[in-house]
């Protein structure tokens, strides 16, 4: 299954997603470590996986990154919350490819920030069923509490664009306002698409609550992990040469729109994979 | 690919659907044929189905009819309007078991309905861009005028059971406002799950519009065709032996505790397949 662990400080990272959420993410690398290239796979055929269950959220992410591989990847980011939860350490284990998931670098932050010891977490119900952020939450600080709160509502929404809205409001009062009751004073944003309602979300909750980007930090933590391994590229490297590449299961013309309103370098193209035969 | 038809009249029906929907479409087989046995599939590994791509909903359910051929179904029905927009005409050509689709039920029925010759069709993003019930109802009647609108919020809000909420009256107004102006007499209840919000859709359009349940026109539809080929099973079956059995690619508790909210019969067990094997 393994194989050799790439050395080319050249070499591409890996991020995935189950869709167009981990784009947060890359656009955050993209920003943080301007002269890395990234190829990038979103899971469109198969999109949800926050309702989905461990088994096959793993399975599905090992063949995400067994076609990764393919590209020489140094290092992958597991853009994607749920598959962070349920499947990072399976992919640890059974890969020797360096791979970062963003809950950790989410969970420390949060720790970091927190005055009162009281932490939200907002997320898929895949990612609240699985406590994964209260598990590493308490690692680091056993006596942080966590209240956890699934928004199943919240990616369906951001994907028909409604970033602001009066339902969006309605839907963000409904899931939040038992969060603002327990007086948290930190909220992890704990799914990819969250940050593009990070200002409605922000405003439900008011300005004395600290809302944490696990995309951010998990960015922050990448340069962070290359520059101990050597990794770490230094030449800049022009958008003309296969610089950020980016690859589909299902939908790649829809995928290039909704992308380049996120990211605004100008996605040239997304390329199609049958991911099934990874 | 194909095998040696099922004349057995005591063999099961096959009803597939990308997740839950398609119950709407068992209820009424059960209600309308009740001496049928059901062998019931949902892919809830990979769905939603309505926002992806021709190709990947074909290679899905031929993957489905596969396995519901192991159950020696005697007919198939395609429960899912995506699936019947985008894959029944390949799935009609591989394969030798008669398969019905929801779509052209749903079509016949709204061409009778129809006064004023407006139609209109609410439904996915892929069942609205394949124009197939245009195409269906303009070959019964090439005079109508056929009005589609897509809804993608409507699935995830009824899969948040919001199904009397002020936020889905909302969104539904947004949705049908257009359909409302230009004075359609008959909607189509285009997606399967658009029935267990039926109550919403007709206050927001009034009482002088007519929804058509392509559900119900489909049962109708396959008992006629049953009837036809002489497999109809006049022999009562108890529910204890194996009458409805429910396999799903993911999920399987969940899944069950959603279909008891839709069929009363108490759905004792769902088992899981590995879907991508077929």
């Amino acid at each position: 299954m393994s194989m050799e662990q790439n050395r080319d400080v050249s070499a591409p990272i890996g991020v995935f997603d189950s869709g167009v959420g981990g784009l947060t993410v890359a656009r955050e690398i993209m920003r943080q470590i301007p002269n890395e290239k990234i190829v990038y796979f979103g899971d469109t055929a198969r999109v949800p996986y926050g309702s989905k269950s461990k088994e096959t959220v793993t399975r599905f992410s090992r063949q995400i990154v067994r076609f990764l591989q393919t590209h020489r990847v140094k290092t992958i980011v597991v853009a994607c919350n749920t598959a962070s939860a349920y499947a990072l350490e399976d992919l640890e284990k059974e890969f020797d490819v360096p791979i970062i998931g963003v809950v950790k670098p989410g969970a420390k932050a949060a720790s970091q920030a927190t005055r009162n010891g009281r932490i939200g977490v907002i997320a898929t119900e895949a990612t609240i069923g699985s406590h994964i952020y209260s598990q590493y939450i308490k690692k680091i600080n056993p006596d942080v509490t966590i209240y956890g709160k699934a928004c199943p509502l919240f990616v369906p929404l951001v994907e028909e664009g409604l970033w602001e809205d009066p339902v969006t409001d309605e839907i963000a009062k409904r899931y939040l306002n038992e969060l603002i009751d327990i007086d948290i004073d930190t909220l992890i944003l704990g799914c990819t698409h969250y940050p593009l309602i990070r200002s409605t979300v922000a405003r439900v909750m008011g300005e004395k609550v600290t809302l944490v980007n696990p995309a951010f930090e998990t960015a922050r933590e990448l340069r962070e992990t290359l520059e101990k391994k050597g990794l770490l590229n230094d030449a800049p490297i022009g958008l003309g040469e296969n610089k950020y590449q980016f690859y589909v299961s299902d939908g790649a013309e829809k995928f290039k729109t909704f992308a380049n309103s996120i990211i605004k370098y100008g996605i040239l193209s997304a390329k199609t994979v049958n991911i099934e035969e990874f």
